[in-house]
């Protein structure tokens, strides 16, 4: 599965984002608390490969579900897309445990609380990101080998519907918490 | 959790292992079917580190179960005594995509019948295991820093109890599929 994604920063006034995504038939579809432990990898780079390794933990209400995540590089230079597979775990500590005992280091925790929007195929979400900032991201998933273009185009013209024409960031959450 | 533990070559008349089995009160709790993806590490070999990766699949009746396990190095020289963390999984396709995502590479597959009994805090399992053979296995857990010799005395008396007093093998299934 490709993940095509374009992220924004978010609008100050967000109460009138909401609006808006409401008024273009968005519908709000969830809350949830966000908790990513990345991981390095012993043989390669990841800040210089572009690709991410994390342990996910998702607190909706009083459920908790976890999961291994794995992203490729990029695979353009307008968008964030690129290969992701997410697999549901049991037990988030052995994951950690397992990865350490391959020599894969823990680098850094991103919190976020994000809000869940969907408007047909699309998703959009709504990221409180503790120490980064108020983000927007608009992701459509395709199969992989199927062209990412029409995709961008429906992301981009989202965008222009809600009003966002700028402010576009292909940064991770994670590169940016690292920035100095 | 350390898994100390045991395995020995299982003599030719088996109907009467297990009859020994049950006279000194071992309880058989299960039979299942395993399916083991052995990976490798690209940044040490995991022959030489004596480690082990994999993904393990297994079938009880109906249902299946998937887990990623990973094994340090053995820790002494007569039992297969060593680190073992594992942990449950919802998917074993997703998982090797994300390990030969990351360069590991499935290395072997070893297939087996395992039956499973109980003797107080031991778990005693015989194993068909194609290709290779067939095995008595007898494991104990004990925590990290416990002192592995009382397992080892438990697990040495419990193999005389049932008459094997030789055969003991110390290679995984995977070292003894990939002899020549």
């Amino acid at each position: 599965m490709i993940e095509v994604e374009v992220k924004a920063h978010a609008p100050e006034d967000q109460d009138a984002l909401v609006k808006k995504l409401v008024k273009i038939g968005a519908k709000r579809v969830g809350e949830e608390y966000q908790e990513d432990v990345y991981f390095n990898a012993p043989h390669r780079d990841f800040a210089q490969t572009d690709e991410a390794l994390r342990i996910r933990k998702v607190q909706q209400g009083d459920s908790e579900d976890l999961f291994i995540t794995y992203k490729g590089a990029k695979m353009d230079k307008v968008s964030k897309t690129r290969k992701e597979v997410e697999v549901g775990v049991e037990d988030s500590a052995k994951v950690a445990d397992i990865f350490q005992s391959l020599s894969f280091r823990p680098v850094a925790t991103v919190r976020k609380n994000r809000t869940i929007y969907n408007l047909n195929d699309l998703v959009i979400t709504l990221d409180q990101v503790q120490g980064v900032g108020s983000f927007v991201e608009i992701e459509k998933e395709i199969e992989e080998g199927e062209d990412t273009r029409e995709a961008l185009d429906e992301i981009f013209t989202t965008y222009s519907q809600i009003g966002i024409e700028k402010g576009f960031e292909r940064r991770s959450y994670l590169e940016l918490m690292e920035l100095p």
